[in-house]
């Protein structure tokens, strides 16, 4: 099994490498009857498009996806839909300098270990343009979740030691940068840093948050299919996440209990929590509030300084890795973050329709 | 589905609830061949059993566990291995407090939503009791991994603000203390925290941490699933698990790229990284350093104090759970995380026996 | 992995062998609210316990089951639903004469060649005692499909030489005779079969139908998860089956086309098909007609003849198999049929609640 | 979910229709190693390709593979393997016919009653069509199977009364008539047969045998994932499937005891079955013997004749087909029937490596 299978009601499978013909997903269980059109799925693309600003790399990649099935008349038919999106910069460059050499922070050793051998060209699967797939699938699940009334928002929250400041947060200033952040100035400040870095030869990591409106309460199952378990497992899916919060996360395990706990409380019968500590979640189920993840993207591994490392052989030697890279990954994965809680949901949601008799005798009778 | 099978190769499923007949789990896939027998798992049922000291819960629960399947003449025979633990102290307590009204920081409400009805008798099938069914499959797991060079030692590593002392840290003194910290001195400062903390009817959380030796390099799934992906899903599939954490984890954000990276470096032909910033795992999959996984656990949400809630119904009301409750999840969930690292681990391990030709060629031939 | 858990929604694991301490299963995702009491459960139990004629093993097995999870106050509370069933009649045989010697007809040598050990006794897990655990969750599963309004009915269709008549089916003799025969003239004929091939050392084989009723159109998924994959899976996974059929099975191969066809027509807007070749499964999915399943099972391995074989060490040997063997196995079977298609319906019926947007909008709006 | 993967290890994901883009399929977890060109594919396409002779369609469909990913430098790499073919003679035909009707024998009625729509363009997904990207992925596994000495051979045995047989079988005349009969006078016969047919407007169905040599003992799981219940899941996954045996299948049900057990016997220490009437499986587990599966397919349900049905509204009619159809579907199934069983006994093959301690040690020490 090389892992490429994510979900049980709707299963995605993605499939390619940076240098391969091109990059896809197969999108498996998506209800029938939602209305789905390749520009649906080509503005989540555009999110991640590289060449956009001189934070992202040079390449220039269109990302134009093809609906090649499961697409009739404008709506799913509930069959297999098959995304492609064909890779159209593939210069042949040199990789002779990378072939047989491994570079720290990247997976070329953990890949040659696993396999062998491996597809040295920039990466091969283990390259960030796998995630095109991923975004393409989590458009569509996200426009299933918009029918039923759930949104997700992902963005930017820090680069390095700079922060999105909670009193300036405005949700509509995130698509108004190249580095995704809710927050202007911040972004700014960001830029500024980043330009230093890359004087500087290095990189920066940084953090995103992703919140999801109007998920109802009791999706997730108990113990192992956890909602806040499956997430984690999407968000470190993520290729350079280092770590994964669910409402207060790690700060949760310095609160006292008395602090912790969100209290209930009602208005015309519904009920609701009156804070959330908890981040949406208890017990693994979801519990109405707003579910908030936070995930901790590390430095791009590629950067232009000297770097020690050692050849295939195992011979002591030196990489100076040129070409073009991000020098932070963060801005471009925040959708890939939105598209994974994106499908991770939708699957929990639509396994959870078996979750009672009377569901069952509401579609069966 | 409920959610209650976890792993591919190696498939644990757990059953049982606090207040039932017993808990337990069936293992299917324990390769056959393995010496086995109760005292191995019981070792491990000892380290989470309530009422050793003062921070755990009052119940006696012996704990013990009997092999019903799957070893014949003390050796595994690959068939499944059914563990039963029976519930010895199911005192038959008046539950109608809590019957119909939501304990914050609980599950009761998210299974009222998700089922319709729930078995509200001390947190049924989301309690903590159901970590007793984990612990005895990690226990095996974790025999074949030692059998294979592989080690694994989880820690209580903080418990509010008190967190051990790297220059203290002493591995042995772990079991010396009724905490699992690795550091005598902080063990008897958190105990004093603990007891003011309990006087004040108030509860704690901490975090623990977990590290892996001797994992060879190649293991882990490139893409879903990687091995930090399934690790955390492991991590957060316990309950009052918020936060999980890589290596350095979210500190990596923070990092830039030339401090984070670990430079490669060789001694006679073998290659190693000369730091580990990166937790053992690069680009999902195992790279022959110790994996290191960090754990954020909330406080108890079962607190003495009058906290603010609804009933069922939603009408608003104060609880004050009253009962047999630890300050502090964090020490008896230091073996509940070994344990699932220990299955997500000999998971993978099997799983990756698929990855070379060369291998198929070692078996079948 | 061993195999041992069935089912995607609704999953079955089974456990145990003949000469351990029990059986069990665990059935997780069974939904939430379905009245459940051990009774319901015996019932079926009852249908394949031994030592209730002479043509079943005289091993004396009370068979009863208990529920040790999942239900509380009389109904199931969506958790895992563990129901084990203890081993009474394990008398401690010597088994010495097949530990070393590979009987004919059974999973000894492979079992061997699989795992490079085995437990001997009786068969171990290849042992029909497996079923115990199946015919459990079957029942379980059965209740759920009769609150929707979905019935199945097997039966033994043939033993050796002698099928029941069309002409004198008649489903309420059934349970009339030892050998569940819906036609009591040939269920005496069989009976008197039987007599003489337990003089002659010797045993019969049969097949068995299964009929299900009621079950809407639209179930089953279009390509590998085919109502009919599905449902043949569940049957070969009955040790002793050798060939499935679905409708007319392999006499379809020899119709034509124009005969083969069902056609449609419809009464008062509903649409029906007009005969049932098709055995009420069309591309896969479920087409409203009766879904009809036909079984072959082998004759039992365990005959009191002389038989070549070889031991262990491959040297050539004579077996002659002492001990209390069925001298068929199909009329203990057909409870098994029915309870691998309950669950195996149940299982695409709940998965199938994904289908389309407007289900999932009819249950989350 | 719409079931398009298959597998556990080796996990195959097909998607496309008849009138889209293309059809494809995904390999996930083919081993890393093996050299693999577009060649290798192409044969086994070549085998099911339409108009090759007057029995099947005269649609013009080149069917040529391509690979999309998972090859590098000749050789697998371990990660998925993406096969595209293209359709190329998409007509824009007047579908209107059948948008609104029901084609006896066919999928129409279930897909509109599973999914409420359906893309009606020939089939749509439950059209052989679908098949291409099956015999794709079975090349591959088939190749892997191949480099450990085992072989697949699916041949036609019958259409309509018209039998191979025994006494003439010879598996070089297969690939010598269109009818890939192993038996050239049986084959002149037939299309002699299927000439009336097609002047009758009619069409036949008929039995496809294959066989596996070479596969080693111990494959197969003992209980749900049995080698016999994953091919016959496989086998019924093709549409048409009707009847699945395996050895002598429903012949075994006839049989006493002591005709249908093989004796067990052994030279120079190797042990062996005498006989197999068990067609190469005990207890779910390969024996060592041949593996011997038989299936039985349907005549065509496209026939020229007038046929009886209704409208999508439930208003009776008659429905005359037109079009390209094959008057026997069994020739171009004997390929997929040969590519489903490689995919499997693949699957199988890898997930049995996890069975024993000494193989793990074998891998990992």
């Amino acid at each position: 099994m090389a892992g490429s299978t994510f979900g049980n009601q709707i299963k995605i499978t993605t499939w390619g490498e940076t240098h391969g013909k091109g990059v896809g997903v197969v999108i498996d269980g998506c209800p029938a009857g939602l209305s789905l059109k390749e520009e649906d799925i080509q503005v989540y693309l555009d999110r991640r498009k590289p060449g956009q600003s001189r934070f992202t790399t040079k390449r220039k990649e269109s990302d134009t996806v093809s609906i090649w099935s499961g697409v009739f008349e404008g709506k799913t038919t509930g069959t297999p839909i098959s995304l492609i999106v064909e890779n159209k910069d593939q210069r042949s460059r040199d990789y002779s300098a990378i072939a047989g050499v491994y570079r720290p922070g990247h997976a070329d050793y953990t890949f040659d270990q696993k396999y062998g051998l491996r597809d040295y060209r920039g990466g091969g699967r283990s390259s960030g343009r796998e995630t095109v797939a991923r975004v393409a699938a989590g458009a569509v699940c996200a426009k299933v979740l918009q029918k039923l009334g759930i949104t997700l928002f992902a963005y930017t929250e820090s680069i390095g030691p700079i922060t999105v400041d909670a009193a300036r947060f405005d949700p509509a200033q995130r698509d108004g940068n190249s580095l995704y952040m809710p927050d202007a100035k911040a972004a700014l400040k960001a830029e500024a840093y980043l330009e230093k870095l890359i004087e500087k030869k290095d990189s920066a990591g940084g953090t995103i948050r992703c919140v999801v409106k109007g998920l109802p309460a009791g999706i997730g199952d108990p113990v192992f299919d956890k909602l806040d378990a499956r997430l984690s497992a999407a968000m470190f899916s993520i290729g350079a996440v280092k770590g994964v919060e669910i409402g207060d996360g790690f700060a949760a395990s310095k609160l006292r209990g008395t602090e912790n706990n969100d209290a209930f409380s009602s208005e015309d019968g519904r009920i609701f929590k009156t804070t959330n500590h908890a981040g949406g979640i208890l017990g693994g189920i979801s519990d109405g509030s707003d579910v908030e993840i936070r995930v901790a993207v590390k430095p791009t591994p590629s950067v232009a300084s000297i770097q020690q490392t050692v050849t295939k052989e195992g011979i002591p030697t030196e990489i100076e890795i040129g070409g073009r890279h991000d020098p932070v990954i963060v801005p471009r994965a925040v959708v890939v973050v939105e598209a994974m809680a994106a499908v991770t949901i939708l699957d929990l949601l639509i396994q959870n329709t078996g979750s009672r008799m009377s569901y069952l005798e509401k579609i069966y009778s």
